[in-house]
């Protein structure tokens, strides 16, 4: 076959650039990775995501794609070889596909407003623990939310896994604990352990200081 | 095959319920349909879909699946007879995943947020018009999304082709007109006067009555 352009635009940060490297270290895949500036967008990244102007950026031969899971697909759809995203079986492709929505369309919403609150808001507090409950309800015994392996919702999952745990320090009030949150935490140390997750993801002590700055900073 | 059970559980107002609807009548998949009473939401409703507790709920042989875009998936992954809803290409997939969740995650909201307004913020309608355009460049003298026939983008903008017409009647501020937006209006006849869309979507009529009630109803 011959050379493909494959690359990632993203920012180290990023839950969402990571979950692209990630799925392309799942499929083996040998990718160009461009870190971007938020605070001055590269011409390229406008180009090529002129509807929403975000990170991550998948492009293949030319051709971008946007939006995090739906880059996810195209990779699992386009790369057969290496270790499937999802699942084969129809109804547990939309399982799979229905708690990567959950994790993008609740828990990281609620995530923003803990964040936002800093953990001065019980409610907000209390949404997330259920939140997750709900989800570590969802591993039934499973080592992974995919099984024996990582699958989608594991990889839609990074925010649980590394960013909630570091804002929590941040912030100082605990909504994701081993007494809480048992098994999911338990994932959680499972899938931090993975030898693809731990050279994809940032330094936890990186990713502390960039969030201490900028939720400690103190106001202008 | 054995006679399987193919049960859709909506509310016939519901632009999210049609499109599980229209999915089956395109694969030819015979379905038992349950009309909701949302005020009332019955026992199946909530065993089916605890998380969101919302319709629609498509339940295949005794397993549910909920979320009208993962459904519609499903369906295209399970009846693989009958007319595509997605492309084959991963690329174009790709394209009309994008699509389909910038209508549910752009344009929705604002839809949402211009029927609270009354069509009374400026800055709202000028959002849901600039939208559309977005929206209608992606047409590229297609007669449909889906090329020549409808596909998956087509059945996720239900909301524009008669919901959005219906509400700015009643509102009585256009944002969705023949001069702005020529070529979405003209997908919008042309979709709307397809044989399973007509047969699925419920009469104008009869939609523009219930947002009447809704929209204009005295305070009390």
């Amino acid at each position: 076959m011959a050379t493909q352009e494959v690359k990632v635009f993203g920012v180290w940060e990023s839950p969402y650039s990571k979950r692209v490297e990630i799925a392309l270290k799942m499929k083996g895949v040998e990718y160009e990775y461009v870190e971007e500036d938020l605070s001055t967008k590269s011409s390229e990244l406008l180009k090529y995501n002129p509807v929403h102007k975000k990170v991550p950026v998948f492009l293949h031969n030319g051709k971008p794609i946007v939006e995090s899971l739906v880059i996810l697909e195209y990779i699992d759809e386009t790369w057969k070889s290496g270790t499937p995203i999802l699942p084969e079986d129809p109804h547990e492709r939309a399982t799979s596909r229905f708690w990567a929505n959950f994790v993008d369309d609740k828990l990281l919403p609620a995530a923003v407003k803990y964040l936002k609150s800093k953990g001065g808001e019980k409610a907000v507090n209390e949404e997330i623990s259920e939140l997750l409950s709900v989800l570590e309800n969802e591993l039934k015994g499973k080592k992974f939310f995919g099984g024996d392996s990582i699958g989608l919702i594991d990889i839609a999952s990074n925010i649980i896994a590394l960013w909630l745990d570091v804002i929590q320090e941040v912030v100082g009030v605990e909504v994701f604990t081993k007494e809480k949150h048992p098994k999911l935490f338990k994932w959680s140390e499972e899938y931090l352990n993975c030898s693809i997750i731990k050279e994809t993801l940032p330094p936890r002590a990186d990713l502390l200081a960039f969030w201490q700055s900028r939720v400690q900073a103190p106001a202008a």
